[in-house]
């Protein structure tokens, strides 16, 4: 198929910010793309050739939307997958596949699917209703602290909690859930992979997130990881395997902990450009946006190593502030060296909002980080 | 001003494919864009925020358009200068200012503006019609060879001829012209410049045009350019003395020549992102595109460095193609390491038409230039 055709069309599955970023290639490569969200207002309504609005949850919806395209891509996890499934059935091509979002989709399936598959994971205890938990600490079969996780809609802050005794268990909704076991880790660390539509398969850089001492909150993704080269490859390794059991097309962000004595867990996988590649629009020879749209559109993949290292810092909204938004000391901050403030277009910020993003590169990592926490203490993002 | 609120508004003429790259920065940092252009199908429709169609050299359209925004950029110098001057008298920033685009418009007033401010450039005759040289000539006045070019809308190609013998003026159209002295280069160099509305001023790397040995035609951007340190800082400080002679505002491309003996003379200069700054989107801490946005809002200027060594390819329209077109071998030049193909959009090809372009970056300037040479032999840009 000739993807640099007027003929051809890419079709995206919810216009956030994601789908926005993909954009960016999808106009380089002046391929033709039709984005649909719930939102009118959507981030990358603009960008797009065609921009509609509807309810990624339903059927029909999806259906329609996708029978106008070549190809169909989700920047988002939560559409209807029996709706992708139809259209596979009609030789749509759909990346990732519904078989893949349905075992992702369900934290329970993901689980199950890499011990399945032989995918190392912290051990878990799958529940249908979060009041049989109870029980099954008092039979002995779990014990406390554990991690409780829903299985549908999880993200971060939502639908995960740590459990450390049984009042803790009142305040979580009754829904399916697993408890997963309490790993103390070294490191967090993601790797994506890319494979496209021949097969071809690459991996970036492992990276690594840096918590914050005390908030145990993501404050920095570094790239490359500060960890040993056996470390790394085994991570890598881990990763590609992930990626193979799923037979993914497209990007697959695999997240990994390092545990104490140095074994590699997967904690979760996203089958999409992901938070912890957008220090590559700076740093990478390809960025994961347009390495993304090459895997899916069968083009060769590009280069996914550094050109310099990089840093990421996520821009929350600060505490206190909800209201239109205001970016304090950006004009500082844009002093720095090598600092790219991406700012996403939300007008109103709330307090932990995910608002922007900003990377750091330089050829010297150790400086990148530096900058890093200056950038950190400088911007702030607050209400008007 | 807060350019990062949704009160600020930011108006481009011209809605061509620098527009659309300046656009790409402007979602990056969330400004609200209006762009107008002649052509409803202009590639920077897509991805601004209003969109509408005018004729730029119109003095009403451009005066409503501008009195729409709070900051005026251009892409393009056809633009109604009289118009821009009649805004920036009601208080709109217009950069750049209408003083420097009536001086660049007209390429005899642009030469004496370089000789009033002592700024090398080859010595020349001017014209009020092309029918008038003849006389010169006989008069001892001017001797063949020589450059003529038409004062007004010259672009590459069109407006310059190299003028050998009598009868090559025959061909001309009878228009003010200036003709040039003949200068016998070692290479064609170019700088660009950076000044924000603080006074800030940044150059960018010197780039080499390297040229086709027959066809006499520019064939590669490179940067570095492979010139002595001693010539590059000459070059550097020509084009700074430009762009404060100017007292320039945005981007300014200066286009110069590196004589037999060294010396650095001025060619033209582009008050704008300009093509041989096209590298700078994969190579550069900063790309070009940005840096005009940061200068023009009076944000700080960005790293002007590069990550890694690049080599830019322009793609045109295969000779004896005109029709739909087809970028024939694409995928092949996209498998090679460190290529980034940019496709404009245009839906048909001509022969010599600016259908794109290609960055090759590598941290070796030798291995990115020898890329560079593959993928010119390997990718056509032909009709269907």
């Amino acid at each position: 198929m000739n993807y640099f055709s007027s003929k051809f069309k890419l079709g995206i599955l919810g216009g956030g910010q994601l789908g926005k970023m993909v954009l960016y290639t999808t106009r380089k490569f002046d391929v033709y793309t039709c984005v649909i969200d719930p939102n009118k207002d959507a981030p990358a309504r603009l960008a797009c050739d065609e921009f509609m609005v509807g309810d990624l949850m339903d059927f029909e919806t999806v259906v329609a939307f996708g029978k106008k395209v070549d190809v169909l891509t989700i920047e988002i996890e939560n559409v209807n997958v029996d709706a992708l499934e139809a259209l596979e059935n009609e030789g749509i091509k759909v990346y990732p596949s519904s078989k893949t979002l349905k075992t992702i989709q369900n934290k329970a399936h993901q689980k199950l699917f890499y011990v399945d598959h032989n995918i190392p994971t912290a051990d878990f205890s799958r529940f249908a209703y979060t009041s049989e938990i109870d029980e099954a600490v008092e039979n002995g079969g779990l014990s406390y602290p554990f991690v409780w996780k829903s299985t549908r809609f999880g993200y971060d802050g939502q639908g995960v909690k740590i459990v450390k005794r049984y009042t803790d268990l009142l305040d979580l909704p009754n829904v399916e859930c697993i408890a997963e076991k309490m790993i103390p880790f070294k490191n967090e660390l993601a790797v994506i992979v890319a494979r496209n539509t021949c097969g071809d398969l690459k991996t970036y850089p492992v990276v690594e997130m840096e918590f914050h001492p005390e908030a145990n909150q993501v404050e920095y993704v570094i790239c490359p990881a500060r960890i040993p080269d056996e470390i790394a490859k085994k991570a890598e390794l881990v990763a590609l395997k992930t990626a193979a059991a799923f037979e993914h097309v497209g990007l697959l962000a695999v997240e990994m902990f390092q545990t104490e004595d140095d074994e590699i867990l997967v904690n979760e996988v996203a089958p999409r450009p992901h938070n912890s590649g957008h220090y590559s629009i700076e740093a990478s020879y390809t960025c994961q946006f347009e390495q993304h749209l090459r895997a899916i559109l069968g083009l060769p993949l590009g280069r996914t190593d550094s050109k310099v290292a990089g840093v990421m810092v996520n821009l929350v909204g600060a505490e206190e502030h909800t209201g239109n938004v205001v970016y304090k000391h950006i004009e500082k901050i844009m002093a720095m060296d090598g600092v790219t403030p991406h700012i996403y277009g939300k007008k109103q910020t709330r307090p932990f909002r995910k608002m922007g993003h900003v990377t750091i590169v330089d050829k010297n990592i150790e400086k990148a980080r530096e900058i890093a926490e200056k950038v950190k203490r400088t911007i702030q993002v607050i209400s008007e």
